[in-house]
């Protein structure tokens, strides 16, 4: 029978539709799609992708690298139109649009070594905070897409960083219920899930001493894991180097069940953190990474409802993640 | 350069990067998936979907029919399981769900005369009549998904209805849009939008004497479309006989214009109608069908932002849509 479910979060509805369950194999046809590009064709392998290389920032890495977007959301106040009207709204789409790289084209996040992956999240961090300076942007996202069901075009491993001069509205959404949560509580809701979720382990995929990973109780898609930092901790780019080497831990583990498990599917990865200049957010708001494998896709009622079916319970989900019999 | 829109009825953002823009022949790569059942082995066409025939409900139609889902999503109050935890919110999913066919299995919509249509059209209305009489549903919203992109597992044409106990958060933000709007410029957003797209003709894809059809200024997708009543009118479900014929004019126009420029692609539609029991929203709220075509899919930011990024302009995709040069 469908199960009935809120975020506790944003407060988005989801049904969880067990009778239309599905065990991982029937999600193999819709793997990540084979590569299209030939490492000599690709525009993001130096020393080929020049016009991507002309644009590196200076950043000492030896994993990644780092460009603007060839075709970005967001530029620079000189570059912008504007538009009018009071039934159309419309803003400058001012801010930062970068690439994110690494080096080695053929490097799958799930297999690839800890020090490429602390590489990569420090260079986020490193990027976070250069973009939190520009007085126009109010929020910066780093986002990550893995084969063309997930919206990747480029098929080199590369991540994207979003610093827009407008609040992203889940990310408002959340941190309105997260203080909601805690004006009613006296606490931080994250924390109370990372706590409720390390006591039955139901939902548990990996965890050590820093961080925990699970699929999330209301999950908008099946498979959906959170990784979330176990001691309170608001912004992912302030969170310290040992940290870090704790958190790719876990996210390499979780990588690599995900892998498994679905037979390498297209994925992907968003990081949701405290804005740098809402101050008080810190108490409440709580940075995680979510991983989405593109498994299955919307339909109309989720498109023009906002109400999402979900047919795998976060339940069933964990335990094949986990390796065990459902 | 890009550019950053907000929908004045959901305060959504949506990012048009027109650096992006394709022509339509860069979509067909994503054009609607081959057909993968035969009509022999098709569950919905009757004879041999018998264990859906004996779930017929009584409708006098001639083209359409209505079975209960298989799998439903809501169902009646004594199948329901509940879950709890304060942390956990879930509720009992109940109302109904339901499937409308076609009895043809290779009646494509854009081909489908008119008669057909308004069989369909006309058998939705019934069936949201009906259950808007259950007192445990909060709203009934109708959907269309065709092609194995845009989620439908079952080649033979169908809609779903969806009659739940929640009200779908998508409404909620438009209502509340719809409101603020009224409040302070003492009219419907939509008979405004109406007056607006009529007027320059950008974004015009079709239109008759009652209702108007056009690509959305801040959509969320490439190509997706939108008919509008031209004469306020809150509620789909009553719409007289006469509106409905001079609708599924239009509708059938935008379907042929979508198939044609965009090679027959996967899509979904909606139907946004004023919620049966708050009667106050009918001065502001006003019915409307969007269809999506499926030809591209959401990333990272999408999911984890909440911002659209549309690689089509949608004046681009209204030319393109009317057949003429860009």
């Amino acid at each position: 029978m469908p199960k009935l479910r809120q975020n506790i979060i944003t407060g988005d509805w989801v049904v969880i539709a067990p009778e239309r369950s599905k065990r991982p194999e029937d999600f193999v046809a819709v793997k990540r799609a084979p590569k299209k590009q030939l490492k000599q064709e690709c525009p993001f392998c130096p020393p080929k992708g020049e016009a991507y290389l002309s644009r590196i920032k200076e950043v000492d890495t030896k994993h990644a690298y780092v460009v603007t977007n060839k075709f970005p959301a967001f530029v620079s106040e000189d570059e912008v139109i504007e538009e009018g009207g009071s039934l159309y709204p419309s803003y400058k789409s001012i801010g930062g649009h970068e690439v994110i790289s690494l080096l080695d084209h053929d490097q799958e996040l799930e297999d690839a070594p800890l020090e490429v992956l602390l590489d990569l999240f420090s260079l986020y961090q490193n990027r976070i905070l250069s973009h939190e300076k520009n007085p126009v942007v109010e929020y910066v996202m780093i986002i990550h897409n893995f084969g063309s069901e997930a919206g990747a075009s480029i098929d080199h491993p590369h991540s994207q960083l979003f610093a827009s001069s407008v609040m992203p509205s889940y990310i408002t959404k959340e941190i309105g219920g997260a203080k909601k949560y805690y004006k009613e509580n006296k606490e931080c809701v994250f924390c109370r899930l990372v706590e409720e979720e390390g006591g039955d382990g139901f939902r548990v995929i990996a965890e050590n001493d820093d961080f925990i990973a699970f699929t999330f109780f209301a999950a908008r898609f099946p498979f959906e894991s959170w990784i979330v930092p176990k001691k309170h901790n608001a912004r992912f780019e302030r969170t310290s180097k040992d940290e870090l080497k704790k958190f790719v831990e876990v996210f390499s583990d979780v990588q690599k069940k995900l892998a498994k498990t679905l037979s390498e599917p297209a994925y992907n990865y968003f990081i949701h953190t405290s804005p740098a200049r809402l101050n008080h957010t810190s108490i409440y708001y709580h940075w995680h990474l979510e991983i989405i494998p593109r498994v299955s896709n919307y339909g109309g009622y989720e498109l023009g409802s906002g109400i999402v079916i979900d047919v795998v319970s976060p339940e069933s989900a964990a335990r094949f993640l986990r390796g065990e019999k459902d």
